[in-house]
């Protein structure tokens, strides 16, 4: 038997982790099987359920309540499930034969297939997909619901595993790392553009690639700019003003999104302005106000509320919600710890679960404070040790 | 009226002239509206609908037969649609009333939705969102008849407008160039990952980028290596040897899509050997007996035949099809030029128009030669001169 590479060996744990966790969702919810149907890498799940971020060809992934899984894929495609599918049937030109005996063979009354009304990430099923599959169960032979795989996909892709946490951790630790350097290579002079360029260089020594879009990652931002997903700009930071940087990075699929904020002193400070520090610090303690009741079984809504009231009871406000899930990507779907509002109560309302990854990310004016945490059985831990003071320079 | 910038004026004619052609298909096709309806960038027909490539929120974007656009799309996604359609209505939380206004107001009996069973690219409508629009139109109060949109999406895709073609053959110019570039740099004893990085230099001095995974964009192959799409390797080019390049640059969203073979002569040789010779004439002469039938009117088919029939009466042969479309994507989908067997039959039958743009490759062991041609009103242009005799290095 040939030795596994190490990436190779990674890649079946973590899927095995994934199907194992699934399997315990569809006993769970009385599922007989979740069955993804996709082509062309239209299912946004698929690094979940194969390790790889792609299929080409026309595929049906099915992972059944006794543990066991199926993937029937066309054979140029076979490299993508080896390994981490029990039974792999690669089909050259015709996909329905083998599916249809699959599904003769084990008889699930109950599928869940990846569509979902409300959450584009685990609508990977396209409406032409779904006639054709409609169409082919129905030379089945036998009757079967097909229900939304929502209950079953927004927990695999939510409920992070230890070895998930465990790469986001080691972005987290990379990005922290960065800031720190920058720290040392903070002067009065250099432009927003300038200091993004610094933290391009250190992504390249660390040989990391930015959490997204590269343009706005990082996003520098002087106290004098305008705050949110702007790209550097020519202003220049001098001596006292502020900078905040929002970042993060890729690491094994998975990313971090942090932000920062310091102080350029002017010559004789010892401290930032009276008025900076105090917005500093309401943010600060905004995100302490949340540590206090985030835990599995509350709401979005609840760890929302008590950092939001901190915000306004020091006389500011903030409109966008305290904190959203991360993952393989930076808005990674689902639960967000956001207000009771028009715009966020479609997402708020549902309930924190262990293992699911949070930014905690109240915004004033020119402070950028964002911290990583994942929630465990009884509480929360930090991925890195948070910003509890303004890093001055 | 501020004036638009050169880029901004691009973006709205190429947009007129797609929506223009999608009017035309409109009235023939008796299809009173074609409705986009996608989120989170789901359809990959938007940079002819909005010449932008994405939408993050839920949007609908209608043209009718009258030559009139409607979209109805988020706030902030306004800039996305602003200036190409002529009524834009921005929602700020709630799509549905603006959506239904619309609809109620212009009463369209047909229409056309973006769903393909066949072809992934015309296939954007995500099962949930197919949902959530069927129930959205049960208050409609009038019933509407829901069709595939693919008769209009497929030729506003595949019909190259004339900027669209512009577009191509620049790149394909650059490409050329870049050829060209090389054969003065070419010489034994590079290998092949230098002879790709010698094209990456002049991608970089050109400022354009891969048209297709910069993995294998270029992909270089000695003639010692194996043909495919494949990443260059080691291999070492040494007198004697043939170099075979595909190889296509992205300009203003456009690609190209060329393959050139070039001969390192040995030390007192003048031409290569007569096999290496005999293998580029049959591949040229392929290439011009697909020339002498390929017009409007003719079916993928009849343009595949009398080319493998050239490879083949030379005793050679090659498995894969003639030729695929070209545009924003290197397979641009629909009509393939191919043969009526088992893996090609389904994309093969349909009839060649004006304004397809496509490759024609067909494939002999060492030999690369790859040309892209516009089908004309009265038969095809090559966009740049095709290779008709081997480089000699």
């Amino acid at each position: 038997m040939t030795e596994l590479t190490e990436s190779e060996a990674l890649r079946r744990a973590l899927v095995a982790e994934k199907h194992a966790q699934a399997t315990g969702l569809l006993k769970a919810t009385g599922i007989d099987c979740w069955l993804t149907f996709c082509r062309e890498g239209s299912d946004l799940l698929l690094p979940f359920l194969t390790g790889n971020e792609y299929i080409a060809g026309l595929a049906g992934l099915m992972l059944f309540a006794d543990g066991s899984s199926v993937a029937v894929v066309a054979d140029y495609d076979a490299s993508q499930v080896n390994g981490v599918f029990d039974e792999v049937h690669a089909y050259s030109l015709d996909w329905k034969e083998p599916f249809l005996e699959v599904l003769q063979r084990r008889r699930p009354q109950t599928i869940a297939i990846n569509y979902s009304e409300s959450d584009h990430g685990i609508d990977g099923l396209t409406h032409g997909l779904y006639r054709r599959l409609d169409e082919t169960l129905g030379g089945l032979g036998h009757p079967v619901r097909l229900i939304s795989s929502a209950p079953v996909a927004e927990v695999v892709r939510a409920a992070k595993t230890p070895a998930e946490v465990e790469r986001i951790r080691r972005a987290c630790e990379i990005t922290q790392r960065i800031f720190d350097d920058l720290t040392g290579m903070l002067r009065p002079g250099l432009t927003e553009v300038q200091i993004a360029e610094i933290i391009q260089e250190r992504m390249q020594t660390y040989q990391v690639g930015p959490a997204w879009e590269a343009a706005i990652c990082p996003s520098v931002s002087s106290s004098k700019s305008a705050r949110g997903h702007v790209a550097p700009g020519t202003t220049r930071i001098e001596a006292g003003d502020g900078v905040a940087v929002d970042f993060g990075v890729v690491y094994e699929g998975y990313i971090s999104d942090l932000q920062r904020t310091w102080y350029i002193k002017k010559p004789g400070e010892t401290t930032a302005p009276a008025e900076f520090q105090r917005q500093f610090n309401a943010v600060r303690d905004a995100i302490q106000a949340a540590e206090a009741v985030l835990r599995p079984g509350v709401t979005g809504r609840e760890v929302d509320t008590p950092a939001r009231k901190v915000i306004e009871s020091r006389g500011y406000r903030f409109s966008h919600a305290l904190g959203h899930q991360i993952g393989r990507t930076v808005h990674d779907g689902g639960l967000l710890l956001g207000p009771d509002n028009a715009r966020y109560a479609d997402r708020t309302g549902g309930t924190v679960a262990a293992g699911m990854v949070f930014t905690l990310e109240p915004v004033i004016g020119p402070i950028g404070l964002e911290e990583n945490v994942v929630v465990t059985e009884t509480g929360f831990d930090y991925l890195i040790p948070p910003q509890r003071a303004l890093y001055l320079v």
